[in-house]
Formats: C-alpha cells, structure tokens, sequence
C-alpha cells in the first residue's frame, strides 16, 4: 500500500536550523509568541490529517471524480466527510486574523501545513486553498460589514470561496473580460456573463460558496483599469436565519470540466444571471484588490508542486528500495536474491536524488518566503517590513513556477523509477504528474510568472530588489569563502551570483531597445534566479549539515550529500539556461508567423 | 476542428534534398527501383489514410478505451474498420520482402508511414506495428515451415503479432523470467507462465494473434543465456482450413491494464496454460533472436515520440494564430483586434519553434538512420554494408531515447501554449502527453538506452563507431567550415564534436576504474549525442536552405530560421549536459540507501 509520510524531521530542520523561525517570531510585537516546540506539535497533527484522512482518498478521488447534475456538483466518496472533520479539527483558522475568530499563527507555518495536504491529495487541497484565498482577499479589501459577513465562516470552514475571474475568451488577458455588473438601488449590484475554468466553484462539502467575480460596471473604461471585484454568495447572507443562508442567488454551476488531472476538484462552468453581489474595494480598481492575495495564492501553487515533489519522491524511493533488477554495474549487492534493489542503479538514484534535492531545496526555499511574508507583515521596524515585502514580491514568481516546473519533472522521475508500472493507474504515480501538469498554468501562467520576475520585478525597479536578496547572497559567501571545506559550495554560489548580475545588466541594456528581449529571456532567467536562491538555501544547509556531522546522525550526512548532488548534477542546469537567456529576441522573432 | 495535415513537404525536403534517397536506394542491385515521385506518392496515400482514417479516432479512442470481458477485448468504435481499410490497401505489406507478397520498399519508406500513423493515433498504430516487429522477427529466425505457415498472413495483415517478454517481477531484467516450456514428442513445446504489459495481445481487429513468447526450456541455464523464443500462435495453423484456423490454443487474456494513456490499446495480462509453441531460432539464444528486431522496434518507438512531437505541434501553431490574449510587448500587431494572436508573443514562439525544431530534426535524424538500415542490408560493397550497420547499432538507442525525451518536453509545451484550456479533455493535447508518457519506458527505457549507447556501442568498442560516424561529420565541417555564411552552425558544431571526444575519452579512463562511473554519467551522455546528430543535420539543412534561398519559397526562410533557433536555443543544453556527464559516480553512489 502506498504510504505518505509527513516530512516532519526535515520541517523542523528547516524552521529550528535553517531560519530559526521562533527567534524570528519573538521579534514581532503584534503577534502571539509560538515556540518551536509548539510549532512541531502543530504539523504532527497537520501531518496526521494528511496522511491518515486526504492521502487514503487521493487514488479514488481521481478515479471517481466530481460528477455534476442539475447545477449541484458531488464530489468523490469521503471528501465531503474529509472536509468535516478538518473543519472541526479547526484547521482552516490556523493562520487567520484572531480578530475574527482566526489562530493567528504564522504564514510560514500555514505553508507547511499546505504543503502537506497537497502532497496527500491536492484534488481536495484545493476546496479550502480557494477558500483561504478568499479569506485574505476580504481580510484586505472588504468593508467592515462584509468582513464580519463572511469572514468568521470562511474562518470557520463553515462556509468556502473562489475566485473567479476566466472568461471562454481571456485568462491570462483580464482586460477582455465581459462580466457586467449593473447597479442596484440599494446599492448592490447585479452580475450577469460566464466564469470558466471555477476551482472549487460548486460542490457538497459546504453550505456556502462565496465567490469573488471580477465584472465591469457600466461606466467602465476598457481593459484592465475598468475591472471591479465584487462579492457573489451562492446563497445570500441572513444574518437573522439559524445558519445564516437565506435566498439562493442567480449565480450557478452549468458543467464541470473533463480534465487531465485534479478530477477530485470540480472545475466549473459558472453562469451568472442578475446574481447580486456586492462591490469589493474600489470600483474599476478590482485587479488591485485580487492581486493583495496574488502572492500568498502564487506561493500557494508553489505548494502543491512542493507537495507533489515530496509524495512522488516517496513512492518511487520505497519501489526503488523494493523492486530488484539487475545486477549492480559493479556487482552483486545482495547476492541472497536474484537481483539487485534498483536503487544501486546510479541512474535510478540519479532521478531518486532530483527528486530529494528539488524537495528539500524547495521546502527551505518556500519557508524562507513565506516567513518574508510574515515579516513584511509584523517586523517591528518599518524598512525591515518594506525589505521583506520586496523579497516577496521578487521572489513569489521563482516559488510559484520553479516549484512547479521542478515537480513537472520530479513527477516524471516517479513514473520513470516505477517502469512500466509507472504507466498503470494501479500504482498510483501517473496521477502525480497529471495532477502536477496543472500547476504550471494556472495563477498565471509560469511563462507570466517570468515576464513578471524579469519585466516588472528586476528590471522594473532597476534590479533593486535583486540587489537585496543578493546583497543577503553576498555576506553568507564573504563569511564562508574564507573556510575551505565550504568552498565546493561557495564557489559554485559566488560564480553564479556574479553571471547573474552580468546577465541581468546585459539583459536590461537589450531591453531598453527592445521589449520582446524581455520576452525572449524570461523563462531560462526565472530558471537562473531559482538555482542562484536553491544554490543559497543548500549551501547553508550545507554549512549545518557540516556543523552537525560530528553527531553521526544520519540526517545530516544525508543532507550534505544531497547538497553536493544538488552542486554537481542540478545547478549545472544553469550554464545551458544562460545561453539561452542570453540568445536574444531576432532568434525567435524572425519568422513571419505565415511561414511557420 | 483538429487537424493532422501530414508533413509530405518536409519529408519530400527531407527525402530528395537532405538524403538523396532515391540516389542511394539505385545502387542497390538486389532492391527494386524506386524513384523520389513513386515515394512520394505512397506517401501522400498513407497521409491521406492517417489523416482521415486514423487521426478521427483518436480521442474517441482514447476516451473510450478497450473493454475486457470473459478473455475477449474490444477494441474502440471505428479501431477495426480503420484495420480493415488499412489491410485491404497494402500498407503491412509495405516493407516486406516479396518473397513474402510484401511490396519491398525500404525502411526509410516505411518509417515515414509510421510516423504518420504515430502522429494520427498511437494507440491504433501499435496493433500493426507490433505485427511487423513479429514479421521481422520470424523473417529473421524462422525456419522455412515457419515463414511459409506465418509471413503471407502477417505481411496481408491478416493476422497480427506481439512480442511476449515481460513478466510480473521482470522488465528490463528478462534473465528472471519464469515462463517454462515443456517438450512435447511432436517436437512442438507446451508453455505455460504469465506475460503483462502486452501490447495488443488481444483485441477484435484480425482473425488471430501469433505471439512470440520467451520461456524457458526445462535444461535452460539461469539468466538470459538460458531463455529460448516461441511462436505460439492464438488459433493453431490449419493450413487445410478455409480461414486457416484451427483449436484455439492455451494462450489467453485475462485482465487489461488501465493506463495513463494509449488507452485505445488494449496491455494485456497473458496466461499461458500448455499453450502450444514452436522453437524459433536456436535453444536458449531466444534474447539473440529477439534482439534480431530490436533496432527495429527501438527505432519505432523513436517514430511514436516523432509523431506526437508532429502532431503537438500542428494543435499548438494553429491555436497560438487563433487564439488572442494581450498585446505584443512591442505594441499592437492586430490593431483591428481586441488582442493580439499569442504566436506573438516571444515564449509562445519559443515552445512552438522547440517543437517545430525538433520534429524537423527528428526526422532527419530517424531517415538518415532508417536508410542506414537500408544500406546495412542492400549496398553492395561489404564493408559499406558493415559501416551502415555498426552506425545503426551505434543511434538506435539515441533514436528512441531522444526522440522520446523530445517529444515528452514538446507535447508538455503543447499544453501550455493553450493555457487552462490545453489541461481540458475536449481540446485533445493533453492525450499526446499521456499517451507520450509511455514511449521513454517499453521497448527498453530511456536510461537502458542510454547504457547501450555509452556502455556497449561506445565503450564496448572502444569509441572506433563514433569515430566513424564522427568522420562523417568531421568531412561537412572541412567542406563547410571554409564558407563564411556557415560559421553561425559550423563552429558550434566543430566545437560539440571535440567536446565529446574529449568526454568520451575521459568517461573512458574513468569506466576502467570504476564502472559505475558509466551509469552516472550515460543520460545525459545520449542527450549530448543526440545533439550532436541534431546539429549536424541542421547545419546540412542550414546549408540546403542558403542555397535554396534564392528561389523565395518560405519554406527555406523557414527553414533557415528554425536552424537558427535549433543552435541559439536548443543546442546549448549541452553545455548542461556535459557537465553532468563529467560529475561522476561518486556523488550519486556517496549516499547509503537507507540513509535516503
């Protein structure tokens, strides 16, 4: 039976040894003191859920899938009952604003509960992910009644929400969209057109959805500045009613998607029709309000690459620990069998290997995010918050589409490992990457993500902020260059760092003549910045992983040889990356499109 | 409406102006003449048929998948007649030997033709071509009884073939396999064990099934020196009867797999309970025999990664010209348009130019070697028969890895360039990656090709087959690398060639130390070979375009830019490559398995 094991150990190592969060945390004056310990206890149980509740309904989720009927959507058998019982475990507080009802814990710790669940079953995952977005969404942008509306219920779990913002003719182009919302008397508005493409939009685990719609008043200008974001309950809000729903609104599910993956989650058609809602934020100022939550939603996404990374990892080390093939190329090694565990093949423990780097150099790269944003949210000095805030915004892009192109490629591995019973449903690895498949598009496309990085992040503020994070790069390097047993880290480290500053210069210079040039470097460049942030993290846990190794536990000689694979068999991904951001725009854009 | 046009003007390019196909082919005194219309026509025939025959059921195929029940399978509406139009015109009979009612056209020939079936429906294409692995096979080890009871009705299509190899505990391991073969006094053998993952073992297209089994024979050493071949046919030959039919014989179905993709393909489990067999070949050499077919059938799975990477590509340049979403980054260029088509934006044409480059290449790349198979069996002179051969055993397995490697990064990027929509069933990319998922594992995986290529074609001879292939190349560099308009493609290419001496060297020095040291590197020591053929090709095709250019056909401007866009982008992964292939042995063995 296939097993999901709640990575616990290398959690604590990365929040105690990596980022020592607590210490971290008791700087800031506004929030609740948590200690490590508690922190650890905290993701036990997380990791309990997960592995005990979500991960036995992952493989028949996707086989049942959600079917649709009549507008109501069901989703797969024991999701709904999943859902109860995180609700009453409390989970989907864990991270809200005390003020309503929240637990007020940290981001960073929300985000390993995340990637958690979407590593036990992103399917379901999605249902409270969508729902937590919304939170934050009204959080920063509703009036103080819409907040105390919605917000104790989405805190509470009692009710869920979406966004929703594709139309059958724009996704990544908001600016066409076509959702009008018509002014009401009494100040409500009326939303008529079609949402496509609605995670979570309709389904049986709530007694509410709340949907956040992007329409255009009628006085809107076109494009992206005449969007408005409003509030469309599924059923009206009656505060007076014992469980608070009062009339069901015109705003329904007309069909869910047949997808490559994520079939536990209904992707829905969503026809809105004289549904009343309820303007959020400013009006025409709608994308400002949705992009507030874009970066948790990004990091978010990150997650469920994370996720999917660290479980298709698991199965393909247990099958690769298990499975014997062959001989070893330098022979026998258990010679009582008729043939060796695969995993003495080192092209297997090449790809078991990506598979650890890319997980654990993920898992200390999105903590080290998320805790950024808690520091731009509660660090006691206003230019430490303004310098997380920045890390954050540079940085969310490299999480959401590294992540997730790293698990487009570490689910493969699984497949790979597992032969051809990679290939039959039955073992369970190919709905890893079919479920991961999504991950690059969604919340903005990986190839947004890098236009977003180089265009708008990078060059957009004449590389100050990468200037930041590499300024952090350059004192770690100034501090371990001197020792040489760090130097097989540093070095490699410090002679990226210095290409990516000559790259960048050279690419803002091309861009000054030529925007297509940003187009034309964006996807290797965002590759770049994720192995110079990757090359970092590893080389600090290498430098306590050496610290540590006079224990003798395992653990860190285990990290310290995933780290030299990392230098030796990933970062190189680096060199061809450079040549190709450095390859220019005439390349690509010579050819009439007639001619293709 | 999709649409699978198929690519007759590249392969006429590829045919009459890269290869000179019908120049070579004359020298053959033992072949019939063909010349390049005749070619051409057969091959607008077979376009015709993949296109309006196969491509349609495709995605019903796939959606409907085979069904099982009580031994028998049923193949997807439309899958059997689609096999009677294709046995009724001639096409199995394509390549065969006329000795045989084959037509006798040569591989190259043959080879274009799966390409296009691959291209229309993989799923379909896998009942006939694993036919002809078996009408190789016999062909190649039968005795004249066997070709005479077997070869007409494979070579009609009449019947249809498999190859039975794998068992539950083993794969890539066959010198496990368990299946036993009994004598019986009639000199025929009863056979009994269980296959799975049987491609096409049963289904409803043909009136019987001749599979080729290995077993073991009762005094059979352990290991692969101990296994023997077997035709064990489904219906035993009548050869009095009308149909030719006579007792069904102990070899049956029991289960189908589900899988990831090529659902329309029925994987069987096959059980054999004394089922009836004949020897084919000599007692215990059945892998001899078996391998016989090998480059075949590798170079086959190669023409599935082709097509898929062909066929990805058309969805994706008629979506990216259809489809609008935001403006150029250089300003509007459908001004008349609420947005601009996205095949202008610089990474969309990057994706689409990756595919376009690489099903150019790859089918230069699989002709050159599909006529060297050709040559290995008809030039004239020995030695030029013997040189042919070894280049064929040499690319083989670079032809199946690579191209499959290929077409799984192609058929992913088809998906992105349609966005959410490319993740929806009704929009049918997402069934080619699936469908592509396969084709790096069966028949071999990718990392066993890999060790073939380094391990035995490379090594094993100590280099003297890369030499001569590597001479070819080292000729057009001498010719061409004296003509300023070349250099763009020559001095890279010159620089690749001494590149990989150099690391072939040097991997050879290590493997006499440490043979591990060939497994950790072998990957992405093919994805460098792979390149290197690529970029030869392309600079061939490069300077077929210069001298084209005059005449304005777009086809050349075209072709000479993809060339461009194959050196600037696609060739520098080998700067990756190379220094993963140099890490060494030690940094994926340091780590103890439990440890992981």
């Amino acid at each position: 039976m296939p097993r999901y094991t709640p990575p616990l150990r290398d959690m604590a190592f990365v929040f105690d040894e990596l980022l020592d969060v607590q210490a971290v945390l008791a700087r800031f004056p506004d929030a609740e003191p948590i200690d490590s310990g508690t922190i650890a206890q905290v993701l036990e149980e997380a990791g309990r859920f997960c592995s005990e509740v979500l991960f036995p309904l992952n493989a028949s989720g996707d086989r049942e899938g959600c079917r649709f009927a009549a507008g109501e959507v069901s989703t797969p058998a024991g999701f709904a009952a999943a859902y109860r019982a995180f609700v009453e475990a409390g989970w989907p507080a864990l991270s809200c604003d005390p003020a309503h009802s929240g637990q007020g814990l940290p981001s960073v710790v929300n985000n390993a509960l995340y990637e958690m669940m979407n590593a036990a079953n992103q399917a379901w995952t999605m249902y409270p992910g969508l729902s937590h977005g919304a939170y934050e969404c009204l959080h920063a942008n509703g009036t103080d009644a819409q907040q105390r509306t919605y917000l104790p219920r989405l805190v509470s779990g009692e009710w869920t929400g979406t966004m929703c913002l594709t139309e059958p003719h724009c996704g990544t182009d908001l600016g066409l969209l076509k959702t009008r919302a018509r002014p009401l008397e009494d100040g409500s508005f009326a939303l008529s057109g079609t949402k496509i493409f609605i995670s979570s939009g309709e389904h049986d685990l709530a007694a509410n959805i709340v949907h956040l719609v992007l329409a255009r008043l009628p006085d809107a200008p076109a494009g992206t500045k005449g969007i408005s974001l409003f509030v469309v309950p599924k059923f009206l809000p009656a505060p007076d009613a014992a469980d608070g729903l009062g009339a069901r609104n015109g705003i329904r599910c007309d069909a869910i998607e047949e997808k490559m993956g994520i079939h536990g989650n209904a992707t829905c058609v969503m026809n809105l029709d004289d549904a009343r809602g309820w303007l959020v934020g400013d009006a025409h100022r709608g994308l400002n309000a949705m992009f507030v939550m874009m970066n948790s939603a990004r990091l978010g996404v990150g997650m469920q690459g994370l996720g999917l990374t660290e479980v298709a990892y698991q199965q393909s080390l247990a099958y690769a620990k298990e499975r014997t093939q062959m001989r070893a190329l330098t022979g026998p090694k258990a010679p009582d069998q008729a043939a060796d565990p695969i995993i003495v093949h080192p092209d297997v423990r090449r790809m078991l290997l990506t598979q650890k780097a890319y997980a654990e150099g993920g898992r200390a790269f999105a903590s080290w995010l998320a805790l950024q944003i808690d520091r731009a949210r509660h660090e006691p000095d206003e230019g430490a918050r303004a310098a997380a805030a920045r890390a954050v915004a540079l940085l969310t892009p490299v999480a959401k589409a590294f992540l997730t192109d790293n698990a487009l490629e570490c689910t493969s591995h699984a497949i790979q490992i597992f032969g051809g019973h990679g290939f039959i449903r039955d073992t369970g690895v190919e709905q890893y990457l079919r479920d991961a498949r999504i991950n690059t598009i969604y919340e903005g496309t990986n190839g947004i993500q890098a236009l977003d990085l180089l265009g708008r992040k990078v060059l957009g503020d004449m590389g100050a902020s990468l200037k930041a994070v590499g300024a952090e790069i350059e004192a770690f390097i100034d501090a371990e260059g001197v020792k040489a047993e760090m130097l097989e880290f540093v070095d490699p480290l410090a002679d990226l760092a210095q290409k990516v500053q000559k790259l960048t210069a050279e690419l803002g210079m091309k861009a000054m003549a030529d925007r297509d040039e940003v187009g034309a470097a964006s996807v290797p460049y965002l590759r770049v910045i994720g192995h110079l942030c990757f090359a970092y993290l590893w080389a600090r846990m290498a430098r306590i992983a050496l610290d540590r190794q006079p224990d003798g536990d395992p653990f860190y000689a285990a990290k310290l040889a995933t780290a030299r694979f990392y230098f030796a068999r990933l970062l190189p991904e680096t060199a061809a990356q450079i040549r190709m951001a450095r390859s220019g725009a005439k390349v690509l854009m010579a050819l009439d499109a007639d001619w293709f």
